[in-house]
């Protein structure tokens, strides 16, 4: 049973999905975020209930987070730096928002005695090159990114924490989501630059770089999934739609959704960018045994996607879609 | 060929022995250290040799680091808070002197434009429970200290480096050290403890815990061997003795080199502190591909840190063992 919930990144695409649903479920949350990438918008619908608080600050900042937890019971650290291709252009930013900032969120929750948290790792943890679909046991990976090597960090951090405090920690792999108030990504990129030209399109890569997704209100499902139901501590699951599908394929359905044909130029390649991986697929076996199951397709996900940026073409002007 | 090498934590245990070996293989060598823990004593001989030259400074102090980089093309950094038993007192300390300093130290390197750096990872990112001899692709490990959290992140530093940046890394994974200069660790507490009291020792755990030492000229051998021979990057060694020991064995040696019997009280459970493994031995397979293979046993390792630990005891009163 959830009662008094803190969201870090409450004002993100994933972070707001989880706080309107929390507030659904009859719990009271305190939302936390420095509206960095955040929207205030997206939390309009939080913000008229009676069992939601905002606090404005840095995930970073200790004394704040402990400030804002007081009386919480449960922790949601979303609260990230998603720009996953731009890690070598700022190396410092994903140590800092990903690493750092959980470090210092735990130790804000132990000031607190504050115990149970869950947090959203990623997929990109496995690196380069793990069987799939990947289970959370494969291989000891190697990092090929600072976005997942951060996050692999913050990981080690939680259950350092599991370990050695007795804290209740819930880490979830997470494939890239889509959905109401996407608003980064490789939809959103498609998307403002079809906007600006319908005619042309370059892809990253060779068109053929095969991902999983998974819908924002999955995501939001295996969150719950796992702090009302994972048995022990820690718990590791990973979130992923039930199968890739193609840069192309996407591209096909933006395009399909827009009614426009646009040339496709490709950059080459087997990856997007450095550090990016050509297949991502994860094994869900473990999150499935809990009772959860993706309850939108890739293909859906992306033309909801598709649809929710035509309803919301503000989010183009606030945040620029990647170089 | 080694050349003009920069090594951090210069005048701790084991990097005051690569010193002393680049040296004797006519590298040159800029030391760096804070001397925190390392020490003055250690870096006699070097002093005395024309190609070394000792900088003090923080390695998380990334301009510090890249001024003393200067002319450098190979780095070893072994710069790194090692006492593992006291994260759960001190939970930041891992973090900034293992992660967030190597992250300076790499950023330095990229100001600098050297690309070529050796790292002493250790057993501990492999956690609890792996199968022995652990192989450098066991499975997924989860953390269970924020020693091991901390190198792990650091590797993953390492690796994110060597895929985005085009660095050659090459990442040890060390099972404790053992040997002259020792000065941290069971050898230097069971010694300390049996010098106030002879007749009497408590044990941490049951006395049945398993570890693997290496000597630390063996350890010096592997940095060396990954350097000059290991193919590809990013590049990942375990370094390990032959086998395990148990304490009660380690204990047993370190009482016949001191002519003491003392009656052992143990303190019972399977491991010697939250976060231990009962159990660490590593595959040491690709390093011997490398032509490595450790020179010293175990116990002789054991019995010359006893012997070096003797005819040391100005190091009793510079490093508390632990409480």
């Amino acid at each position: 049973m959830l009662q008094r919930c803190f969201v870090t990144g409450a004002a993100g695409f994933i972070g707001s999905a989880l706080v309107d649903r929390l507030l659904a479920e009859g719990a009271s949350v305190v939302g936390f975020d420095d509206f960095s990438t955040g929207q205030a918008a997206f939390l309009e619908e939080a913000r008229r209930q009676a069992g939601f608080r905002m606090v404005e600050g840095d995930a970073r900042d200790t004394d704040a987070v402990a400030a804002a937890l007081e009386g919480c019971d449960t922790v949601f650290h979303l609260a990230a730096n998603a720009d996953v291709r731009s890690g070598l252009q700022h190396p410092r930013t994903d140590l800092e928002q990903n690493t750092v900032a959980t470090s210092s969120v735990l130790e804000a929750m132990r000031a607190r005695r504050v115990t149970r948290i869950a947090f959203t790792s990623t997929a990109s943890v496995y690196g380069d090159g793990a069987a799939v679909p990947t289970p959370e046991d494969a291989p000891f990976p190697v990092q090929t990114s600072l976005y997942g090597a951060s996050k692999l960090a913050a990981e080690g951090l939680l259950t350092a924490y599991a370990e050695g405090y007795g804290f209740q920690a819930w880490i979830l792999r997470l494939c890239s989501a889509l959905g109401e108030r996407y608003s980064h990504g490789h939809v959103f990129d498609f998307y403002a630059r079809l906007k600006s030209d319908p005619r042309s399109i370059e892809v990253l890569g060779d068109g053929r770089q095969r991902k999983s997704y998974v819908y924002v209100q999955d995501c939001v499902d295996a969150l719950l999934a796992a702090v009302l139901h994972a048995p022990g501590t820690p718990t590791i699951l990973n979130v992923s739609g039930a199968g890739p599908c193609t840069v192309d394929d996407s591209l096909g359905w933006i395009c399909d959704e827009l009614g426009v044909a646009p040339q496709r130029r490709y950059a080459g390649g087997d990856r997007g960018w450095v550090g990016d991986s050509p297949l991502i697929w994860l094994d869900t076996g473990r999150l499935q045994a809990l009772g959860w199951g993706p309850r939108v397709g890739t293909e859906e996900g992306v033309r909801r996607t598709v649809r929710y940026l035509r309803a919301n073409e503000w989010l183009l002007e606030r945040r620029r879609p990647c170089a």
